[in-house]
């Protein structure tokens, strides 16, 4: 791609971005729910999703009364907006996005979960049929743009209004090169993030399942880690 | 862990490290060639070892030019060495570890082999029935302590004599604890590198695997990608 195609790629992406509502399957998890706050501060209007819209409320109250533009909704109406993160719990993933699937046609879908389990030495991937998450997620909305993205991101950073910045790559994988450049725009308006394009949607199991990795890492050195890839 | 049991336990890794000597089997491919010039830069007698002597004869006489302490031999006499490194291709992998495991019994065994397949799309990491080369590793060697690391060390940067530091952090996996611990100071001893426990060896396929989206990452960016990581 010319440099010129290029600028022009990105101003329409920056287009498109602007003002984009930003919808949060999952609003109420430790992951959502700071991915929520930090996409507000960027400027968007966020509905927290959840199960149970009056639980949406309750997170949703909480940074509202940060002055961030955040309300709380049921799930549903969280799949209403531009852009639509998945932040569920893997169990019962793919069929929250079967119930949402007309909902979410057509739009870009960006997929953080994490299918991981945990026994006493610590965290593990799960297999998933599928391959991985965003890719049962894929099969499960054949009519929108699904990227996986956002799977290292402290949780714990995220939530603290005290870090204005969060120092960690976003590596995006997805097979939609306009939806995952939308992506990677996206995670470039947090402070301290940068998306990276890291290869197609087949390969996203292993980064799904190298956030056990960097449990024990946090374990073994009491630390929030993120990723920063060098070199680029 | 006590900070002083700390210094006491990294204190006599240094001590079992000083002098050792370095096998590595696969050492006239890319990265395999790369570590011994980076271990024997370190200081390390390096062994690199293949199939056919006189080629890792071949391969060591250019390190030794440089003044670096490096010769070629066969693989059952890189297999002799104090720590052996196994950057073999995944294609026989487990035979070649089998046919050596005497040899290499009550070593650290440092697996760094990335079983991945190439299509028209890029890479991709292959099934591998253990879970992992490193589980495979540790199946076929059960009296070798097998940790995972070096994945995702560009092989390019290793080569280039003119590249002091190579910036990246080398994530470790493994069970035993005194051989993780050694890995990762190994990895230490080399500018630019830190060694980082990144949990147990049942965690090691999506270290492997992520070697596939790191390529993706070099054909979009024109990069030598590497890792860091933030918060440690």
């Amino acid at each position: 791609m010319s440099s010129a195609s290029g600028e022009a790629e990105r101003r329409e992406i920056d287009e498109r971005l602007a003002g984009a509502t930003i919808g949060i399957l999952g609003g109420t998890g430790a992951q959502g729910n700071g991915l929520g706050r930090r996409f507000a501060a960027a400027g968007h209007p966020v509905l927290l999703g959840s199960r149970v819209a009056a639980r949406a409320q309750e997170a949703a109250g909480h940074l509202a009364a940060e002055g961030l533009s955040v309300s709380g909704v049921a799930n549903a109406d969280a799949a209403a907006a531009d852009v639509v993160v998945v932040a569920v719990p893997y169990e019962g993933h793919e069929s929250l996005l079967r119930t949402h699937a007309a909902a979410l046609a057509g739009k870009v879908i960006i997929d953080c979960v994490n299918p991981l389990g945990f026994d006493r030495q610590g965290a593990y991937p799960l297999a998933v049929p599928a391959g991985s998450a965003a890719q049962e997620a894929a099969a499960a909305l054949p009519d929108s743009h699904v990227v996986a993205a956002f799977h290292h991101v402290s949780a714990v950073l995220l939530a603290d209004p005290e870090v204005i910045e969060v120092p960690t790559d976003v590596l995006v994988v997805g097979d939609d090169p306009q939806a995952v450049a939308l992506v990677a725009a996206l995670a470039d308006q947090i402070p301290g993030m940068r998306g990276i394009y890291a290869g197609r949607l087949r390969n996203a199991h292993q980064l799904e399942a190298l956030t056990a990795n960097l449990i024990s890492v946090n374990r073994r050195y009491s630390a929030h880690a993120g990723l920063r890839v060098t070199d680029v």
